[in-house]
């Protein structure tokens, strides 16, 4: 276990080298949500996105599930670590649980970078953390959509991070619940090279148009590109 | 009424000063839609798109489906000035009657380049020639993916160009008659502006997954961009 920094913010927190290191998809999600007084992150990690929105003083409370047990304690550890523990509540447990830990339409936020891969897409060890934070084990997204539209006020943002071939499919769960895609931003590795990661805001309730943002690129002649970094809040800092 | 070149082609088209000069869209669409047998444009205008397919090499048969006379009629002479008539034939009439024209399941590539704008999104005047091609006065989406959908063998493609905020909506329509999105590219106006146009190719009774290609960007420092050009074709002309 190691100790890093959360770009853009004072906070600090845990990670494990393999499996549990924040990546770009945490930090550029985290700066695509909008301010929310009460934030849920279902399937936290290690707290990353709570802890780096409540950094850069975009929420106010954050309260995150997971339901690997060691993870979950990483994650409780680093709320502790910055004082947050009046803030910050992190919950071992599985969202599908989400009535027993929330009261209906309590948040207007729900942020969360879930699991990409469908179950079946792959051999998986199914008890290998690393499986269960990439594969669709033991959540999958119409769970994940079902628990965001119980929790949100009318209005509030589901903000979260996906791949982009899975996009009809994403839209078609969304609107069964009601959650309509209002912003939207691609993310390309490099400037000609397809986007490996969509990031998706869907408002419970809301109008029928979507916004796309600039496609973001991450790479330009090997170094970050200024867009990207902007989002890291390296240049702010 | 004037005659211009069709970019990356030898061939000609009348065009005329307002309504009807083909836009970056239409060159960017006929790019974009793989080679077929036997293709239809609903909503054809002056017949660009079956034009620069032909004159491109990727279709061997086009018809193309013109609502407004006068328009069609500039089609059907931009047709015979290329000396065309055995590969492409003009019908002057309403794609909602695709059943008077087309067999079920008769070609393998649908093109259109359809009004973006929907019915009462403003005020127009519904005898303009402008209006008609912009507003869905004469043609919903709805009506256009009703048309494809009976026309396109299984397997076939359908491509169409759009308005990014309308892509949920788009997905939804296509998906209620078994037209899969496959692959998506954003046309943004510069590198840091949010994309207005959208290229969509969906399969009849395609998979489930969808391919980004990289966001386009049209002007780079008030130039077109190298990868526009490319799309023109005028670097391998």
């Amino acid at each position: 276990m190691r100790k890093d920094y959360i770009p853009g913010t004072n906070l600090e927190i845990y990670q494990k080298e393999k499996s549990f290191s924040f990546g770009v998809d945490a930090v550029l999600l985290s700066s695509f949500a909008g301010a929310a007084k009460r934030c849920i992150d279902f399937g936290c990690g290690n707290g990353i996105l709570i802890l780096r929105m409540l950094g850069l003083n975009k929420i106010d409370l954050g309260v995150g599930v997971e339901i690997q047990s060691e993870v979950a304690e990483m994650a409780s550890e680093s709320v502790l670590l910055n004082n947050l523990q009046d803030k910050i509540k992190i919950i071992n447990g599985s969202l599908v649980d989400y009535k027993r830990y929330f009261e209906r339409n309590s948040v207007d936020l729900v942020i969360s970078n879930p699991p990409y891969i469908k179950a079946g897409g792959g051999i998986v060890n199914t008890d290998d953390n690393h499986a269960i934070s990439r594969h669709e084990i033991h959540m999958t997204f119409k769970d994940l959509v079902e628990a965001a539209a119980f929790t949100l006020q009318d209005g509030g943002s589901f903000c979260f991070v996906h791949k982009p071939e899975r996009l009809p499919e994403l839209f078609d769960t969304l609107s069964e619940y009601r959650l309509e895609p209002k912003r939207i931003r691609l993310v390309q590795p490099e400037k000609n090279k397809p986007a490996n990661m969509v990031l998706i805001e869907a408002k419970k309730g809301g109008g029928e148009f979507v916004k796309f943002l600039p496609t973001l690129n991450v790479y330009e002649n090997g170094t970050y590109t200024e867009e990207l970094l902007q989002e890291y809040g390296e240049i702010i800092k």
